[in-house]
């Protein structure tokens, strides 16, 4: 039987605040057995970047990434809450350790092809290297992954947060019996927007179809979703969306086959 | 007989422009056997600061680190300085792994007690955990040290990069026979400071206390051979103060006990 790991993708918005972010690190510290920390930063990004004068461009919710937005995000995912994170991890006695993914060459991308958009330094996910993070992982060392990925010719790229959240997880459902928590805003996904409490407990490839049609899953939350089921596809066991302060309960949605 | 590994220090005008930077990338991934690259940024971070309109202060050739230029030197060092380091090396075929004391907590340290000047949020390194790089040097994991170090209590610290290589090689020297290079913009400790070419092939503590008293060593030169003799005494083996572009010749000034 496989062992137990986590994979937790956390937002920005929660890294980024120290309440947030104490009340995330007591939470992830608690949690037992094997895990991994994905994080995101564009809220931080955004403000640096404002104030070296970089205009953030955005299109369908991307960051567009030029070479000095590009070095921005160097600066802030891998360094300031990569880091941030890291410290206070070791705070609370977890063995935490930073990564991109041109760290160990844990995850290859590659520049995404122009086609109606150029986004530019982002990349997509070729491989991750899942037994480089299994023989951290088996020394109980913790890896916190920021949104960056390498194309092994020396460039540094962008990459979406959720994605990488995913892709790892998928990589590590070949050693482990790997449960995917994607924390956000609300509770879970929800059946209606202006009800907090309106959690959807499961949800099936059928009942996101459903859903979808129907108009009450929209947005930002269908690619989530689409990730997430893909995510199963691959191997993954479960995955669990919920609120960053329901991750030692694991309340929210639950997406199955 | 302990197996052979370099620690390779460079400071913040390599690594920070490209050509000598895609140099610095040649000559280290063709160095042999284990090694260990620790690099500062300074240059990087003053400009940066400067551009977030905050002044960098110096005393003594020191940076004073108040709240926000800690900041800016986590995101420079730990994240645009590094990374571009370790991207490159990878595309190299090294398998570099960026870190900072807080990452494996690998390097801890206690914030400088506050004498005659208040340096900030500087760290004075308290122990090193050669165990933990040796695991990562034996699976051929090049590991890349941002000048960083953590408290263990959440604070990252900004700590000197010729410390970090010095406290860095007298820990592996417990469990490897190390070579420690300090490269800067000379071929070596120069007997006449117009003369790039009278490099003094060896010092001993002999010699070094007579050129200083001469007034032939001084300067910023001085803490970096104490640095080096103090390497010498914590059981490395030798220790090499050359410039960048002569790593692979190891040219310069030896190091003797």
């Amino acid at each position: 039987m496989k062992e137990k790991l986590t994979v937790i993708k956390v937002g920005g918005k929660i890294v980024e605040e120290t309440e947030t972010l104490n009340r995330l690190l007591c939470d992830f510290s608690a949690l037992p057995g094997y895990k991994v920390l994905v994080h995101g930063g564009g809220r931080s990004a955004t403000r640096i970047a404002s104030q070296l004068g970089i205009e953030s461009k955005m299109v369908n919710g991307r960051r567009i990434t030029d070479a000095e937005t590009l070095k921005v995000v160097t600066m802030v995912y891998g360094g300031l809450v990569n880091k941030s994170i890291v410290a206070g991890l070791q705070a609370k006695g977890i063995n935490a350790i930073g990564l991109t993914g041109a760290d160990m060459d844990i995850i290859r991308s590659v520049k995404r092809p122009v086609k109606d958009i150029d986004y530019g330094f982002v990349g997509d996910v070729e491989r991750v290297d899942a037994e480089a993070l299994a023989s951290l992982v088996r020394r109980n060392v913790v890896p916190v992954l920021a949104p960056l990925t390498h194309d092994g010719k020396g460039n540094i790229l962008n990459t979406n947060a959720d994605t990488i959240a995913g892709e790892t997880a998928k990589a590590l459902a070949a050693i482990f019996d790997v449960t995917l928590v994607y924390c956000f805003e609300k509770k879970g996904v929800l059946s209606d927007e202006n009800n907090d409490d309106s959690v959807i407990p499961v949800l099936t490839p059928d009942l996101f179809r459903e859903y979808v049609t129907k108009g009450i899953i929209k947005e930002g939350m269908i690619p989530k979703l689409e990730n997430s089921f893909s995510a199963i596809d691959a191997g993954v066991t479960e995955v669990i969306i919920t609120s960053a302060s329901a991750i030692r309960e694991k309340a929210g949605t639950v997406i199955k086959k």
